[in-house]
């Protein structure tokens, strides 16, 4: 017999009773409200073309390094997992990857992957047998059923799964021609881009050069001069903003920031186009192209994000064969006391610029960004990212930065996923792990439960909302602004 | 109608009935012990002069950067919400700041400010319903009117809150005249100094000429002498000593310190008040009085107390207008393994000298702290601090100290505050969480309920009480000692 | 009267009721299983020679840092605790020290030294009171009369531990006679030991240059050699193993691997047995070895432990009259990213490696070390190290680690002990606190009650014997593998 598979509905509330009540009517407030996905990387070709999805494990694992980088630290070959390589598609019977997969759950106890993979399959497939050997035939073929159906197109998805606002990322050499062809095609989903300048950037980057050519290419621009590279910036980014986008995102090493003055920024720019530029100069402009975002965010009110510290492609023979986002890249210690001070020192006090600041490091949570962000008007803090977009990190989270810098110095949850199907699991567990950490704080009669509730409601809707002017549409209000 | 204002009983205790009942039992045993302050920023001017204070947001809003910070962080300017500038007192109407700031009281949601200022305004100031838009008047206006009377008084305030030794900070170069009025009145409340001398030390700090000019004037020294420098600290020391003080205080960018040969120190002190002083050699000045300071503890026995990790005055603009304390210091990650060798080397096996340390990088509590604690005879641990001054934060410091430190190394609790109506609230919460800390592990049967009864009763009062050498009225004996 | 003392059934279970019955249920599953101890410190001569032990003080206080450098932090001699110093044993009368520890007993609540003594008094020598100053001498009597009799021998101990396997740790140039004479005498027990080159690597350990001597005498190498040197390992590894080895440790200052060309890495091997390498070329070699040990591994199967990040001796005073070992080793900051990034670009993807990671630095669990092992086929996490193996330490591995790198991706426990009496409460300890925890995501929902007991014995069980393939004899089947 297989194990039953069902969702609690008290699922990631805390076990005392008391509090679960106290929970359990916090997300009554919370669980129906829109979701609201202001940066994730889906793929916007999806919604453009509305093509169905493939199979299980091309839709579910391939793509998913969360899955299978767990399996690879086990010794699985990621060939055997349809992880497709530089050379192309995997030459593995993605049955056989699913059924690989299936016999390896376990790997999964105590992750968030197993939450998410639970929500997928009970919630979006229907199932209520768990995955394992014996029932992965079974799951292969029933998701590959239903993926052929109409109710599975990406479309049907977005419009069942509640979503109000879903933003993709691209980068400045990249079309934005399925964003036009979503609103082109009458199709009332609210898809947005997000403005992803790394690859003309980070002269690191492996696509650098041929990125900056495209760049020039598409703008028109003499991007090899200073000014130029500057002019093709506010090209793209205005037509990133036509395309809906209200955000920048910057995913850098460090979170480093400079001040250069005009003509040494100008003379830097040089020595990175040269192809010369040392790894300290690679990092002083990407240093300094945060300050210049800044600087456009101003005039053209984009939100800035900065993802900063992750050390990427960490593992040299599985990027050489497998590429760049393949489960290796490892977070590092990153300061931003002293990274963004030159940033700071120029724009910190301005109150028309948004700069919303993540971390892959929890140790700067209470030491650094909360009380950044509890002083400074253009700071606000992500939600916990990445390896810690999980029970136990999301608790940390709201442990460790609310003492300093409340709640409306945060700005809700972010998926952040290519994985959609997960979209309303990941929403659901961020609502989830908020009411119990909110519900803790009104039974030890540190809150009110009116006032918890109205604060669940700003961290599902109206502060993702507001910190991203995701506001086109009518907004609730604010519940707890004055 | 305004939202009702009450305090629950049970606050920070944990929501398990049978883990709240114990924890109930043993903040029995506390709540009532007298209050020991011994290290706090309040104004001695109040106790000498005991003129009433002026207003609700002179008192309470504009000198607490906790609050203001946190509108600011908002985009609200500082000059609306009363804090003075540089250039003196602020034009805003201060029932117009009272208004803003009690418009947004939700910013302070799951803040300890939001304890705090429960606690005053429901135990000082008698109100049943909370601070918000429609209440900002009857607050501001009910608050001046007692501020009027007799009971309201500081030393009436003092005496009512039960403080049984309350220390302020002064630096070497300021008068103690406020401590002598304090004696000469009659007045019986223990208001004690303690020696605090950074402008005489950081050569980064704005006023370090000037108060090393002054310094020189009050003790009769050539302080532009080694020698005469060194004469100038043991005269103040002993004057500081015979107006209470029991403790000296050293609030440095790291925890670095030295042992220089003495002609070493010699050059480099020259160095510092030739004004040429680079920024590494003004660390190591910094670091070698730390040294030098010890040694004078070992003949005074004046108790060191380091309090490192701070980046002062951050935010420059910030600076430029209102000056240094205005919510715009940031911590940054602080080492003490290393730093600490110098001295440790020379002193840390002295049993005649305590050094209690703080920290405001909560990952050297189980890595650094701890094991330095529970090993050198010098060293103590003081309480979480500041921005951990919490009850997330102060959990986590009997999480992370306890198991390697134990308790009696570290020495009760410490408020640390300019907010003299906010003492009482500040040492509930501390007695409140360390009875939640110890209820939890009596649940867990880690402890004996007796045992954690002594321990209570430790931290609350003999434990400070005993390490600040705060000794001169007949102690408690200290509960849990063989 | 005395206080009582008793274990109760659920210490360190969650007080919750209802998790706490799931705790309950969970551990009845492993409470009785053998005990794997695969890491540690005891002395194989104990059970070489089956010698009775001496005396209470001897056995329990003098050789345990953990308590002794306690009460040397409230300042008590070290003498008086009849520790040993280099000049030889201590003159302090075994009983009065034992009466200095005993009424100093309050120091140790709320530690691990306090629930692991109280094991050991209760359960191992069968008291029902608890240690304290009117004690002391009942205890020290009653502990050395059982001493002396047959069933407090080491074998008699081991037996009724119920160990499976326990690892004691030595170097290449010590004898493995003691191990010879255990396998010689016909005892069951299986006592093995474990490959720990350091003071032949570590040209800054004292004990170096004569360490290296009598590693050229036992293997006949040319341990002046580079080659010869290696050829000495092989040699010494190969020896170890045939004693039962089936791991290696290197307990480095930092985490620091390198991969050296052939003629780099001869060069610096000439530097370190010059005698004149500075402390840079000494971490660079050190750092080269854990990769040439990573090669040999490769080779005879060892699996490699590192324990890195402590910084030793760090009293000068206490190091000098003393010696190492004693209470005075402090945690660092450790970098893994970067530091282990030479010896994973080598061997990182190999499916016949095996390294297990330790800490001292907790931050790194979350940031770097479950990101590694949640990836690296080579890398797998031992559990919460030395100041960390306690109840809030171990529970802080488990939140920490779990959701990014599984439980499968861990190996179960270490007790890393040379207090052999305390061996099973220590395991005790953290069976109940992955119980605990495991209990607690039951209760949230976050994994089923039948998959906890699973991973609850693959923790205590299985996955330390696959780890350290001490599997000799026949294994439970990994519970949760597919």
């Amino acid at each position: 017999m297989p194990r039953p598979l069902s969702l609690h509905e008290d699922r990631l509330f805390p076990a005392d009773p008391g509090v679960r009540a106290i929970a359990r009517r916090l997300y009554g407030q919370v669980k129906d409200l829109p979701i609201i996905s202001p940066h994730g990387h889906t793929d916007p070709a999806w919604f453009a073309t509305n093509a169905p999805f493939s199979n299980a494990a091309e839709l579910l694992l391939a793509p998913d390094h969360y899955l299978y980088r767990m399996l690879y630290s086990q010794g699985v070959a990621m060939d055997r997992l349809a992880v497709p390589s530089r050379k192309g598609a995997s030459s593995a019977d993605p049955r056989e990857a699913w059924r690989l997969f299936a016999s390896n759950q376990h790997l999964f106890r105590g992750t968030p992957s197993a939450i998410w993979l639970a929500h997928v399959f009970s919630v979006v497939f229907g199932f209520d047998v768990a995955l394992e050997a014996q029932t992965a035939d079974l799951y292969y073929d029933r998701i590959n059923e239903q993926l052929a159906t109409e109710t599975f197109r990406p479309r049907a998805l977005f419009d069942r799964f509640g979503i109000e606002a879903l933003a993709t990322t691209e980068s400045p050499h990249e079309s934005l021609d399925h964003h036009a062809a979503i609103r082109a095609s009458g199709w009332g989903g609210n898809v947005i881009t997000a403005y992803r300048p790394d690859p003309v950037v980070d002269c690191e980057h492996e696509a650098f050069a041929e990125a900056l050519g495209r760049f020039g290419e598409l703008t028109g621009q003499d991007v090899m001069s200073w000014q130029g590279y500057l002019e093709a910036h506010r090209i793209r980014r205005a037509a990133f903003a036509a395309a809906g986008a209200t955000s920048t995102d910057h995913g850098h090493p460090t979170a480093a920031t400079a001040d250069l003055s005009p003509p040494d920024a100008e003379r830097l720019f040089q020595t990175i186009v040269s192809g010369k530029a040392t790894p300290a100069e690679a990092e002083l402009f990407r240093a300094q192209m945060l300050t210049e975002m800044a600087r456009m965010s101003l005039d053209d009110g984009l939100v800035m994000q900065i993802h900063p510290g992750s050390f990427r492609n960490h593992n040299a023979q599985v990027f050489a064969r497998f590429g760049r986002d393949k489960g290796a890249d490892i977070p590092q210690a990153t300061d931003y006391v002293r990274a963004l001070k030159p940033l700071l020192d120029r724009f910190g006090n301005e109150t028309d610029l948004t700069v919303i600041l993540f971390t892959l490091d929890e140790t700067s949570y209470a030491r650094e960004l909360a009380p950044l962000a509890g002083h400074y008007p253009i700071l606000k803090l992500g939600p916990a990212w990445w390896f810690h977009d999980s029970p136990e990190g999301m608790r940390r989270f709201r442990e460790q930065t609310t003492e300093t810098a409340g709640f409306y110095n945060t700005v809700g949850f972010n998926d952040d996923t290519r994985a959609f199907l997960s979209i309303p699991a990941r929403h659901d567990v961020a609502r989830r792990v908020d009411c119990a950490f909110l519900a803790r704080l009104v039974s030890e009669h540190r809150m009110a439960e009116d006032e918890a509730g109205e604060v669940a409601v700003d961290l599902a809707y109206n502060l993702p909302r507001r910190a991203y002017k995701l506001d086109r549409k009518p907004a609730r209000e604010l519940a707890g602004a004055g």
